[in-house]
């Protein structure tokens, strides 16, 4: 079971920390980017500072497609695997297609790459969905307000008196959920919307992207998006902690971040975690 | 420029088919499943028998990457191009993500695999697609109202007096078109909805997946989704053609299907021509 194991890694790391590994080339040092293998062996250093800082990894394959680089993408879960078994990955993809290429979508995420869990995109609906669903022990990560920009195009479309990433956050919680199995992406750039996912999905944890280079506040995030037990979060950041800094201390600069923001995070979890049991 | 290259080559082979290119080595007769390369090897025979009944072919990324065998998606796309240099390639992929992730994704299907399109979802709005429509010499097919059961969950959902995938149809044809590149994904499956789309977009080119395999009525289609010019449509079909027969004379049915489809489609197109130029 995902949901479980990313809990006991939560606990065993003290963290809601989830570090996104979307290597820039642009941004590692120089001595990083002359090997065979650049994106795994500045992945491997970023890893081996910060595993005992997070609840799970979240590598995104379109920076190792987009240059050919599948190879890395697996040495670099490989090498998670190997540092701390059992530490959750989730494979930032964020597919979905009709059921039968679905089902080769769930065959790369879970049997190619060997993820625990993948993010996955709503517009085609359950059916789209449902192969990465089956997969009891995997987790499925729907994609419900998402923290860009233009997230509220048509998220935030208004059908009766809910928006569309409401509609979502309810049938994914609900019939979606026939496994457990589910997550939801709302992001921290809009504060007030992961209030109201969280109000409609009391339960359900909630991935959230958008703290650090996309200007989210934590503290907004912590107050509206923690679940009654102090958990159900996963705080994800890539740029801010992987490029913390660009120079030969990238490995060091990323530990630093990763603990900076975990600690953070487990400071504002303290507060609200006080103040909801005197309620 | 995608969309006046696309019309060319369905002048050229008189045809407004795609075969899709989504191999199932189930489905494969066992001669081609054994050697090394064997998506490949069964690819190159259906695009020799096809590749004068076709406006264009779109691969399904997810069958390949679901094997690991990304490097036979490249060869393949590499062989429509030693045949028929210039005939174009659609990579069916159903991508998006927040901008720099998008980037990375459109040089995946532009840049490695060399596609002249690329399917991508709407769900996270204009920003996401954003990389891909900068693109002015590539097509950029957005999702629109899918072909499969579940797709009217969320693009059937109702704002205000419209549906979720009119709105999408209106903002792809319209803001998101800057460069004049965008195409839209329209199922078969539902025509009266293929018919509102069309009204919305009276110019823009509609790829239409679920003829064949998932039931969508041909004839129907042409009626509510020919262009006033008697062009504007692709009809993908890609089990029903390339899994025609799973005998060893594959590559030949393969062609017989395509021809009889191609030449199914041109007969409707010829009497909606007719009826189109005496109204």
């Amino acid at each position: 079971m995902f949901l479980k194991r990313l809990e006991e890694w939560a606990d065993r790391n003290d963290s809601l920390l989830c570090v996104g590994l979307d290597p820039d080339p642009g941004k590692m040092p120089e001595r990083t980017r002359t090997g065979e293998l650049p994106l795994f062996e500045f992945n491997r250093a970023v890893i081996d500072a910060t595993c005992d800082l997070v609840c799970c990894y979240k590598p995104q394959i379109a920076y190792y497609a987009g240059r050919g680089a599948e190879r890395e993408l697996k040495m670099t879960i490989e090498h998670i695997r190997r540092r701390r078994p059992g530490l959750p990955v989730i494979l930032d993809a964020k597919r979905a297609d009709i059921g039968s290429t679905s089902e080769m979508y769930a065959r790369e995420a879970f049997d190619i790459y060997g993820a625990d869990a993948v993010t996955v995109n709503p517009y085609m609906g359950m059916d789209s969905l449902k192969p990465f669903l089956d997969r009891k022990d995997k987790g499925v990560v729907i994609l419900c307000r998402t923290s860009n920009a233009g997230g509220a195009e048509i998220q935030g479309l208004k059908c009766g008196d809910k928006f569309v990433f409401e509609i979502v956050a309810e049938k994914a919680a609900g019939p979606w959920n026939y496994n457990g199995n589910v997550l939801l992406v709302a992001g921290a750039t809009q504060p007030e919307e992961l209030a109201a996912i969280r109000k409609i999905a009391p339960e359900t944890t909630l991935l959230v992207p958008g703290v650090g280079a996309q200007g989210g506040d934590l503290e907004k995030v912590m107050e509206n998006g923690l679940r009654k037990d102090g958990k159900g979060l996963v705080i994800n950041s890539s740029r801010g902690i992987i490029h913390a800094s660009s120079g030969p201390d990238f490995a060091e600069a990323a530990g630093a971040a990763a603990q900076k923001l975990r600690d953070q995070t487990n400071s504002l979890r303290g507060r609200n975690r006080t103040s909801r049991s005197k309620k």
